[in-house]
């Protein structure tokens, strides 16, 4: 049995709370579980100078965590004077997700930036993060919208992502961080709202997996981003 | 008539919500207004190196803001890999101030740290930051004291801070990003919960100011000192 | 057809050659086609701080390239003052790769340090790395062994990896540069000698793959990462 | 009785020592007592880029101190690659002080930095350097008046430094490093030729202070004051 | 004797192999002995910013070492996040070299970097580098040639480098690592193959050297010199 | 003629200022014309790391120029973040020059840097902190020796440098920046007070140099540093 109670194919509760950013163009605080991070959309109306020119835009991430998010305090990273490898895995798979269902040509000169902050961790920030920054994303562009600064067609589907992970020898959905602590196995999965894979991320943390275990994994991860792609469909409606 | 119609000598609303994180020692959410401060305090079983053997602790302030708390996005710190001057200056009041209220001596050979997060910025961060931070630090001490940590006196009295101006001409208390951004005067007040002043920062932005209109921005410093450290008597009870 | 002419599901010319570096305890130099990396282990008599006592040692890994191993130069990261992202991952890849085969225990308190410098790109470098850093990981061991500094069971299997792509529709082996440019998914795999997964890295660069091209690319990289660990026991031989 | 002998309202023996630097287009070499800052004035062509085009000029500053100025070696911060929080603060000090005397509309698109550096550090570093500064500003200003670069309105007010405190439950007047390091509150005072507060700075170092101890030391800052722009005009007659 | 049983005017075996890097302009594998350095040349279409519209070019040279080519692991200057007092001595040095035998008018306003990068090191890496260095330059002015994008007078003169020592008492020429460690005084000189000094840099690591011994090194250097230009000579024809 | 209008062999007007830092154990403010340079000597009780255990003392020196000691204002190493190759190599120099006159077992464990400043520069910095630095040196060990720190043999001899070039055609001493700006060669030689050489750095700005010039520069090098050597003993006794 799972620490966390859950059957081996069930999601933590998941919510993601709108318009928390008075600022930003576009915002979402996600939860999955105690797993809480605020994703923030800034648009700029310039593209990075390498695509200065090319009627494209660009759309990138920023992911960091509180200090105090996590159970010991880490270092804070501006402190320290840089990103930790890890930090900048996590931005730059975030940002070729939501890459992946943005069409950069319909977007025109500009560059959206999605910050994604961790307040509290506790396993499975990073899907957490794609899942959040789909939504804070979307309302960045609906806010282009209705200033006519784009067209219908920038986003072409929905991204989200889920972890999963051989826990005792049994596949499961969407681990917590004492789950992930023990896992053999823990694999991010990205996907779209049409049911197309973005990016898998597997690792075997102890002994290697095999080609069961990883068709497994990926049954998990699809049915959790169907709910996923649901909830969030929910919530721009 | 200011821009946020409050008469000159009314604070925003200010709340004070404790236990927001999870895995903290003592944590609370500060709001001043639109201004949204996550404060933490983690403990740390031994003092920094310099306090080793002296059976003294210490206690100490990070500030941050996130990228999209501000009207226009600024850069991450942890990304250009340097904090700014004002994040350091602010960090060093923050602490500063809180030490002016602690005995180091009782509280023996650890160190808390209190990172003030700005989620969400219009003008004041820092002194929210200030009065945040007393109760996310009070409640590190009260869960010390629950485990035999510490005895009654490590905290010796309340601290707060506020900032007032001069707003065309008129002395102002605690003032929202519009009103600083226009404001001749700004200062900076941090004071006990006996009304000791424990920091002054005043710096004219337009004309230098004079000695009348010093004492007039004391005094209202004094009155909204005398309220936040009210909210604190009340959050903590 | 691929533009390297080769059939889908062949690897391009590797070589693994041995003692290539005088100093090294371990070295290799591996070449998948115009992919050449120089991986040499170096030993240290102590594991990293956070293992002192623990009666483990560690095995990690450093990536880079040299300026001009690429198209266009590339400015080098000891003068920017920082390790891209990218180099980042690849080296935590690698350092995660060879632990998934080494018994920490066995090692000891000990520490070996496997870089692996690129001296000429092509596509692939990860991957080529990994399998020539297993090389040299084997023969510093191998150097500890003859000195009776470790038992016989520190390296529990090979380690390999190799990587696959969709390229115009059909998944192809072992991508050049020139390949991997243009396929719309790019995936790396890591696998042991007995054919477990130890990593599995895959991104749409184009449009998202579904799980028929995934088991298609899976299929292809343990036909080809057979052949790699035939090649590094023929070397080792 | 103060270390230093003084009454509690003597300021120490002090100079202004101009043209001190041969490239310089402007130089002071202060000292207060044994505290000795070199201060130079620099003139740049054009404005910081955030000013291009708006017909305004700037005034900035930058502060060190040479690792020996101090009883014990300091770092030299070159070395250490970061510039400390408490540089950061004085520097910016520095800078605001003397901008609050110029009109920028009348310097037009250019730059003056003017270098504070501590050849020897005895107490009021940051005191001592902003009362300098404005002389070496006003010499940099006087030097583009004869090339006929400016016009007569650029300098609207002296301004000047100097620090006060409470030592032992007496108000006293520019504190030396004796002083300083025993004083239970230390406060900067910036005020200009005609009497205008430009910046307080106040921190209890021990216990806070309250409303009347305020207003003692901020009339022996004001007197000391006028002293330090007598002098100031000698210097400069 | 000297530790590597050479003559004291005896170089070791230095071989020059062209065109041994796919991508670069022109690219040259230089070993003395056990020092093996890959030069590769880089050309860029423009010059640095502060040679803009000069008409003129620049060629600079960067140099860096493998962590492991050496006796003992040496930290990553990637990593470490600076390139050492060290490193860019030589490689201020193998840019000076260089530029002292090209036409940079002739050159126009374009840049070649040359990047040497010691794979194996065994002594005298910066003389290494130079010697290597202008094979690489040469090739890269051919292939510039061969395009019509300079003229033929772009190389003005061969330009190659020694080290020379004081070893027990007598000047030796080539001092592999074993007799660099123990040479009483170190030189390293930078020749034409007209026989003109570009460079000298000697220090005395022991006891000073006089008039006498730098009259002998110099003879050695001139000497050794000559074989090296004679090799260059080889290499390029 | 030389723009300084002085003899080909004729040194600037120099001086050797003791006693110029309050804090130091050691100082001096040293003058060639127009070069002001302050050395200041810090003793620390304890040894580098690796010397640690091993009875011997290290010197060494660290190198800064303030910003506007130049004609034009150089950027602040503080605020860059990084010292330059120019100013390491310089430093490098200086603590290798003075190590070649001192015993540091004699020294005992203990460190010494001398800190060398460039209050104004015109030209020969390095030289002159040189020959500044041995006096701080001097001045630190004689505090030593009255306190019984050390015996009497710790420094063997004097050290100096001076800069010799090719001007025009005619060799010169000691030039300054219009001089050396203008050279064809410039050369720094450092010597001891019994004539040996300790360091020689020449390099070819425009056309090389040959050995009948070398050994011409080497003769007004050994010259002027019998004077310097002179003008130290005057200053010590």
């Amino acid at each position: 049995m799972r620490p966390s109670k859950r059957a081996p194919d069930v999601l933590r509760a998941v919510t993601l709370e709108r318009g928390v950013a008075k600022h930003a163009e576009g915002s979402c605080l996600v939860k999955f579980g105690d797993t809480h991070v605020l994703c923030t959309a800034s648009l700029e109306d310039k593209p990075p100078s390498w695509l200065r020119g090319s009627g494209k835009g660009w759309v990138t991430a920023e992911y960091g965590m509180l200090p105090r998010s996590t159970g010991d305090r880490m270092r804070r990273e501006a402190a320290t004077g840089k990103q930790s490898g890890r930090t900048q895995e996590i931005q730059r798979l975030i940002g070729r997700s939501l890459r992946a269902v943005v069409d950069l040509v319909h977007l025109g000169e500009k560059q959206i930036t999605i910050d994604c902050d961790v307040l509290q961790a506790d396993g499975g920030t990073r899907t957490a993060s794609v899942t959040g920054a789909w939504v804070a994303l979307h309302d960045c562009v609906a806010w282009m919208k209705s200033r006519d600064m784009v067209g219908p067609k920038v986003i072409r589907d929905h991204v989200a992502a889920v972890s999963v992970g051989m826990y005792r020898g049994t596949p499961v959905l969407d681990l917590d961080y004492a789950e992930d602590s023990e896992a053999e196995t823990d694999a991010n999965f990205v996907m779209t709202g049409s049911g197309g894979i973005v990016e898998i991320q597997g690792t075997a943390e102890g002994k290697p997996f095999n080609e069961a275990e990883l068709t497994a994994m990926l049954t998990l991860a699809k049915n959790g981003i169907v709910d996923l792609v649901e909830l969030q469909k929910l919530a721009i409606s």
